[in-house]
């Protein structure tokens, strides 16, 4: 179903969200959790903090995963075409997880605090990619507009991403997304 | 320093915002801004839920204004120029808080939960202009994009303005922030 690696992390990830499609996020205890991977709550804890965190796990190489399509561009690229050099690293990642991705995207979606935390994650990553590229010389504020417009295209993208059946057409999205956004500020 | 009317509601809001800046988000209570403001805790609690709120306490009256200029747009507007048509309204009611809002800023800048807070009200915003776009018959990801887009204008244009001294300049701000994202998204 998903393709994490049998790592403690992945299994336990799996388990995480296989429980929280079966029964729901509130009614699922980081015990069960750890019971249906076959590990300890203690190895639980050493991975995450709550089970909040399970579902965001993914978070961390998506930023490095971005961040590296941006280092990756020669000096003289334009903000946003140095934001969106991270998009095929980004699509790469996702394409093994459509499965996984579609059940989390149920799962957040019915739960406000999930969805608040998401919002979080994103302007977290929106961050990274303005400091990223105010280190190659952009100015503050076509930083901070280059990283929102990303993140945006990447978030519709990925809304249709989840919400259509060919895990491959992520890149795609990505590239329609971008020029819907620049059919809307250039109208 | 502030222009509050003086009412119930805008008297607690100026003494939390006192208290908050002299002594610090964390360290005042409720019991103390009531004092301050000459009030009870009931009377506290009839206008809030808690100290927090009192910081958000303009976000309804942001989103009114702006849906406000957007339903004033002909039907034949772009996303964005229908969205942009709230900035007008939105520089009004800031103009006469700067002072406030620059008090209210070094607040939340210096506190992680009031600035995740601070993040989901933007969304919260963005959410309701990508609906009545949606509701004036704009396609999804248009919609999506547009208020996006606008939301991240007033963001920047909003920090751009509690940083420097002339009240007035939220509107000319407005404009060259989305002048920034227009040369961003096109260049």
């Amino acid at each position: 179903m998903t393709r994490w690696k049998p790592d403690a992390a992945g299994r336990l990830v799996a388990a995480a969200i296989a429980l929280f499609d079966e029964q729901g996020y509130d009614a699922t205890t980081v015990a069960e959790i750890a019971e249906r991977a076959g590990l300890t709550k203690r190895t639980f804890f050493r991975h995450f903090a709550d089970k909040r965190e399970v579902l965001f796990s993914g978070s961390e190489e998506l930023e490095r995963r971005w961040l590296q399509g941006i280092a990756a561009t020669p000096a003289d690229a334009t903000p946003l075409a140095a934001v969106t050099a991270g998009f095929d690293g980004v699509a790469e990642m996702f394409e093994e997880r459509h499965a996984f991705a579609r059940m989390r995207a149920r799962i957040v979606d019915a739960n406000p605090e999930l969805q608040e935390r998401e919002l979080i994650k994103l302007q977290t990553l929106a961050g990274s990619i303005a400091q990223a590229l105010r280190e190659r010389g952009v100015l503050h504020n076509a930083a901070i507009l280059a990283s929102q417009a990303g993140v945006t295209v990447f978030h519709v993208a990925f809304a249709r991403w989840v919400a259509q059946d060919d895990p491959s057409a992520f890149r795609q999205l990505m590239d329609e997304s971008l020029a819907e956004l620049r059919g809307v500020t250039t109208a």
